[in-house]
């Protein structure tokens, strides 16, 4: 393929989808996008905004002449994607993903893909925002950002170099990851932020000073909360496929908390000036964060 | 006074002491900006920097000649302030402070101002940055940003005019509020939130992937974890002094945590969709947030 991919098929054209055929449109390192997704006012908006040459509303005539498919779908949705699409797939057809827990997927690949599931290479790139929708899009989401790649043992070497090469066209600093690790790493660092996140706003709606509360929400509160603000779908489906992972972390972070209250109760000046010390030092201490 | 201050003293010459001074020199609105803090350094590039006209490493000397005193020392430090300065303040001195838990300073205010108490008016800038020291402080740090002030049945109309029309000249919007409502308010929205923010970074650093933890953190963390740089005195004090409204927040949050996990180990979608939406609902409708 000389570095280019003729013909990419998006399943799922939300912002990381459009983002990433956009992107691979603009630069040339694509020539063809084809999109499916379930909402044709969705695809329409695609082709449209240029983010799709074409779409189909049948997932088997999406991926037929694909060299590349991109799986861009809420992780619930991927089991019943790969499993529909594979008939379909031609021979030397390279799958990947963009899910942001890794071994559900890859469960979900291994029993979908069949034979395929050897060229298909999971990854995740590390970047997003609080809108979601193909109107979301746009071509730079990924430069300088990390995309994550956790190919497996059997994972075809020639497969990984493409996925690799194509997101490094993105502007994307490409990293390989084992899928466990991975998936330990992202819960700690978006996937329990989220669920405080989310808990910040739900507690806060239930008191009783509700709309005064916000009004008064200052700066911190302002970027705190901002993720709370993301796709309620996608969350739901990273919870369930990240579940234990999370529950530790959830455990973990209820403990830090428990320290803070003792301290308070116990009116212990010290012990508070301590934890916030040291996590003032941990957070001067990430440059370019 | 003709709406203007003719002798100004600030007591703690730190981002926030600093701005108002810087804001309210550069408008006319104050003639001359008396400092006093603990550090000769702070005070002398305090000097440079314009924020201060001259200053005084003895409290009384500082507050002698003043028509209005700005408290903007940590809390924990207010109670020895006010009574320190008290037998030095002119008879017509209007004393207020930019603490952010009402409550404890306006104890500590009663017990040390004596019958200055009556021209003691509490106050709270809804501003600030994870930056502190003289040399973050800003002019326009106040412009459309909220004040609130809290003042008591005994305090004096014109005290309290006259601390009204000084932050109105910053550009910030004044409200007043019962002290314990804004105790309540603001441990919602600002004490929590940071104790979030401190505990999340705190947990981060003792897992063991600790390094490559950070590394892959996104944007979305980046924002929820900046606060987490604030000021450890600061947070410290803020704890002890509001320490009963913050720890019913915090079992409240730690609720809502159980929420999201009890689901996770039940497996239950619909109600993790359903907590999602309704924070996400909540979110969105923050306007200007």
């Amino acid at each position: 393929m000389n570095g280019l991919i003729n013909s990419l098929a998006i399943i799922g054209v939300g912002l990381i989808g459009s983002s990433l055929a956009l992107s691979l449109k603009q630069s040339g390192y694509v020539k063809r996008v084809t999109g499916y997704g379930r909402s044709e006012a969705s695809l329409q908006k695609g082709l449209e905004l240029g983010v799709l040459d074409d779409y189909s509303l049948s997932l088997t005539d999406a991926v037929s002449a694909a060299d590349v498919v991109i799986v861009a779908v809420p992780l619930g949705a991927m089991a019943g994607v790969f499993k529909q699409m594979q008939p379909a797939l031609k021979a030397t057809a390279i799958v990947s993903d963009v899910g942001s827990v890794k071994a559900s997927v890859v469960q979900d690949a291994r029993a979908g893909l069949a034979d395929a599931f050897v060229r298909f290479v999971p990854g995740h790139p590390i970047a997003g925002s609080e809108h979601s929708g193909v109107e979301a899009g746009f071509a730079s989401l990924y430069q300088g950002r990390k995309t994550i790649l956790t190919p497996l043992e059997e994972t075809s070497g020639d497969a990984l170099q493409v996925i690799d090469a194509m997101w490094r066209a993105t502007g994307a600093l490409v990293e390989n990851m084992d899928v466990d690790h991975h998936d330990r790493v992202l819960a700690a660092t978006s996937h329990l932020p989220h669920m405080l996140a989310f808990s910040l706003v739900s507690h806060l709606s239930k008191l009783s000073e509700q709309d005064e509360i916000f009004d008064y929400a200052a700066g911190g509160f302002r970027d705190f909360t901002r993720i709370a603000s993301s796709d309620p779908v996608m969350w739901r489906d990273i919870c369930l496929a990240n579940g234990s992972a999370l529950l530790e972390l959830i455990d973990g972070f209820k403990a830090e908390l428990d320290q803070i209250s003792g301290s308070i109760r116990g009116q212990n000046p010290d012990a508070l000036l301590e934890f916030f010390r040291h996590s003032k030092h941990t957070r001067d201490q990430l440059r370019n964060l």
